[in-house]
């Protein structure tokens, strides 16, 4: 996968990490055992400050999606083929899909095109390359 | 609907009150037009504090779904009925579901459970009761 921040949106940036690690793990490009870089490397890469690297991280590893040790570092711990979610996994989400999707309804978004939008996306999540990347690698190797 | 509030969540109350709302639109139990509790008496419903209240209307009426004025109070401006969403709605909400669908997948959740949950959630805005109320008024009826 490759990072990519948006300093201009409103989504916070260590959000914007969290996000895109989890959609690359959703996506198949990050799987169990795939490490993270240093939270270092990774601000140095981003030019953000370690400190909100340190809080993306954290808050992955708070939803068990990451190990952090001190030796290897930040390594992905769970995806698709983990098995099923951690118990009372699903009704907090549950909760947070049903707002989500009440509020394009809500806008005036028709039910079938909110599913469709549902199913578009999880078929995305079909591919992936298998390892993570800044948008700085990229320009390095070009 | 009856709104409530979850003190011990992680959620803030203001979060709580306009999620509640974006459902009450999305199940049809507030249309165009429903007129919404003032801020003074629903805080006093609720037992919180009425800025509390301001923000979740404040938030409502800068997405767009609430419409707020000194002499008739807070109205629902928007409902499923009042056409397509505003442009670049779609492109903005469709990032968040996409971020919120990889959470399941990345934590194990098998493809079809999660489309399963959409259709079942989508399914569920199909009814409402035509009026906004706070647990503290069922109370007093009973």
């Amino acid at each position: 996968m490759i990072l990519s921040i948006d300093l201009g949106s409103e989504v916070p940036i260590y959000q914007q990490i969290r996000d895109q690690v989890v959609e690359a793990i959703a996506g198949g490009g990050l799987v169990e055992g795939s490490p993270l870089p240093s939270t270092r490397q990774l601000a140095g890469d981003l030019g953000i400050n370690f400190h909100t690297v340190n809080k993306a991280y954290d808050l992955l590893r708070r939803e068990g999606l990451l190990q952090l040790n001190r030796k290897s570092g930040a390594v992905v711990r769970r995806d698709a083929r983990s098995g099923p979610p951690e118990a009372g996994f699903g009704e907090e989400w549950g909760g947070r899909l049903r707002t989500l999707l009440a509020e394009a309804v809500a806008q005036g978004m028709d039910g079938a095109e909110v599913l469709a939008s549902c199913a578009a996306t999880v078929g995305g999540f079909g591919q992936g390359t298998a390892d993570m990347r800044t948008a700085a690698d990229e320009g390095e190797r070009s």
